[in-house]
């Protein structure tokens, strides 16, 4: 039989599992230190509170989990198979923290007090085509408030993905935008629909040239005229501050526009105030997630690293309104711990030692010995010394052998003449070097 | 729209989230103090890795995962629906941690070093009927040693079990059994198929009595002369050891039985000469997982609470046989994550204050004061210290009435005092009082 996980899953090892939990741990830290609290929403979700929040691309990619009993039973499989699936299947995997954690805010209501901050570490699962970076099992480490339309909430996102990345050792850019923006500009120039062919040519700038991205725009079927008046806005150049400004003017009478550059003007101030260790940009070019965002659009990328985004995240003003509970602003980031996991190794940035094995190994030469072995493995056990005794009175070399494979730096041996002199012989395996002394010596020096 | 999760599944809210990780934390101090390592496996097995592992009704107790893309095509469905769900699921999701360890540990057999100790904390999913204590979506933590046949690695996991519900405050018994010697028995009395029902008769000696049991036992199918050679069996009485040793006279020649009885005498001498702070316990009767288990078998039941087992545990020499990697002996223990959760509810045994919320609350009066409040929260998270930046300029009450409904302990005032002598008048909430100091100080009183 062939042992094989399935396709876009993985195994964790200890050392892998080690490593990830130094980026959970950290992502945690700073969730904590900004006073979010942790919750957990169960990985089955009903069909219905996933179904259509996902665009019709992600109603394909989520997984579907087929009815208990006889799931057959009044179901006609002549139909398509698109409209069978959710006849057979009430229930479905977690698609992402967002969703599942709207549906908790108006289910538990009455139980939180609001503004409400919450940070969720959990697998979601995604029936995609797995490749390189991109699994169908994946860990997102989120943190959302919501009930609040303060633009303190902003910063204090902007805040924390900086403390997490400074913390890892990551070089990062912070690229910062605004949906009012971006509605302001396609109103301006009349093209309502064309947010997104818009900042996906605007996007290649750099790439292509101006005349490059006004024949791009002109092949996504926007107007001379929509064009002619885009220019302002290619023409954008200087600090956030100057961009603000010319936007500004550009902008005139188009009021949302003013409300985004309103926005990001009191955002990037309260940025500038409290100062980041990473860059942070304004870049009009960014429209991640404009599914739901209202208004912050968040991306951050690591600099020294080709890599997609490691965090995204934005403003919604109305996600609890899908589920009945119109009118609760909520504000997010969502850390991607599997890219910063590869980040990370690539960069060969994970602290050494990060694996929790075995700090001491008592080899076991039998019978005679055991009770005394016992009672100072206890002792450290107790002490919370991760301890181990051979389980086998099996030949030194093994024993030995065993001692280097798992890296454990302190092993020792017990005779006629420790048990008499209540002592243990250690031998520090990094240095070779070996000596007699107590239990409670060996207790200081292994929990200082 | 109506807002629910799933019959048999629930959510986390933080104070739900803190006792949880109480309970986690403590059993995961444990396993690593005893040098196990963790790892993880997927949500999503293959259903060829967990079908026909669990029996008949395990099977149908898998929740399958429906295939994505066009499902139905070349299946017939006009067949039973037991035939069809495996051919339009080809994935499944865990049932328990055992078997995916199985096949970890045949899968990366060459990464491993044996023997090998691995812990594992994560959901499990069955699509049982959920009634009270039973869920559908629920959490496994398992320790299990696999590559030593040794029984000192049972006693270590009679330690394990001990010190955690010790570190607890759960007052419990632990019962300990050997499949050699029910099978033993069963060959004693030339009936090796009703070990089953030999072990139910004999566990309701206490309730129907003597005459009960053989009644049932007459019921249950046997003969007057396997009733007979039973009565033995149903007499034991006295200590571990005087049980131990009846039953050695009784099996005679009776091999396997012999056999049991030496490692049941061997495990006991250990536990002994250790020392437990819970009761041990031989109990012939115990027979849980006998489709797996080989060796001893251990479960745990609360003192105090009627409650079913809080952990179930056993040897089992060939698990990863079904992987094709024969004679690889393991022995495990299951923590009952969610009954252990119920038992502390009940007996009102977890610690007060486990909520991790804010810390520090500044009240937030409007732009003038915002740099200095963003300054000293930023000097207070960035020491570790939860604290949390009204994010309205809301009305006074309405920021206090948040800071007691949130528990926050200390309420931060900035007004332009504060800020001429860099200061902060901090209330704390418990007592009533309120002081004006710095923030070193107040930095010192919360991070001793």
């Amino acid at each position: 039989m062939k042992c094989s996980v399935p396709k876009g899953t993985r195994d964790f090892l200890p050392i892998e599992m080690a490593r990830r939990n130094y980026i959970f741990d950290t992502i945690r830290g700073v969730f904590r230190a900004f006073a979010f609290e942790p919750i957990e929403t169960p990985a089955l979700e009903n069909l219905s509170t996933l179904m259509g929040k996902y665009g019709e691309e992600g109603d394909k990619l989520l997984f579907k989990v087929l009815n208990s009993g006889n799931f057959m039973e009044g179901v006609d499989f002549a139909d398509d198979y698109h409209r069978v699936a959710p006849r057979i299947c009430d229930r479905g995997l977690r698609y992402d923290l967002t969703v599942p954690f709207a549906r908790f805010v108006v289910q538990h209501r009455d139980q939180l007090t609001f503004p409400f901050r919450r940070y969720q570490l959990q697998p979601v699962w995604r029936a995609d085509r797995p490749q390189k970076g991109r699994y169908r099992e994946f860990y997102q480490c989120d943190a959302d408030m919501i009930g609040s339309p303060s633009l303190l909430n902003e910063l204090e996102l902007v805040q924390m993905a900086d403390m997490v990345f400074a913390r890892l050792g990551i070089r990062v850019v912070m690229k910062i935008n605004n949906r009012k923006v971006l509605a302001g500009i396609a109103e301006l120039i009349g093209a309502p629909d064309k947010i997104v062919d818009i900042t996906v040519a605007i996007d290649k700038l750099d790439k292509i040239g101006h005349d490059g991205v006004i024949a791009e725009l002109r092949d996504r079927g926007l107007t001379d005229g929509q064009i002619e008046a885009l220019q302002p806005v290619l023409a954008l150049n200087g600090t956030a501050t100057e961009k603000l400004d010319q936007l500004e003017k550009t902008f005139a009478a188009v009021e949302v526009g003013l409300k985004g550059v309103a926005e990001l003007r009191e955002l990037f101030g309260y940025i500038q105030s409290v100062g980041t260790q990473c860059q942070v940009e304004l870049d009009l070019t960014l429209a991640r997630g404009l599914n739901y965002y209202t208004g912050a659009i968040f991306e951050v990328k690591a600099l020294d690293v080709q890599m997609g985004s490691i965090l995204g995240g934005g403003r919604y003003d109305n996600l609890t309104g899908i589920f009945g509970m119109p009118d609760v602003s909520g504000v997010g980031i969502s850390f991607g711990a599997d890219r910063i996991y590869d980040v990370l190794t690539e960069l060969d940035k994970f602290p050494a030692n990060l694996e929790q094995s075995a700090q001491v190994l008592f080899i076991n030469f039998g019978a005679a010995s055991l009770p005394y072995i016992l009672s100072c493995a206890a002792r450290l056990r107790a002490a919370g010394v991760s301890t181990l005794v051979y389980p086998d009175n099996a030949k030194m070399k093994k024993q030995m052998e065993f001692a280097n494979r798992s890296h454990v730096p302190f092993v020792v041996f017990i005779g006629e003449d420790e048990m008499r002199d209540n002592t243990l012989t250690v031998k520090n395996m990094a240095e070779g070097t070996q000596q007699t002394t107590t239990l409670d010596d060996l207790l200081k020096t292994l929990t200082v």
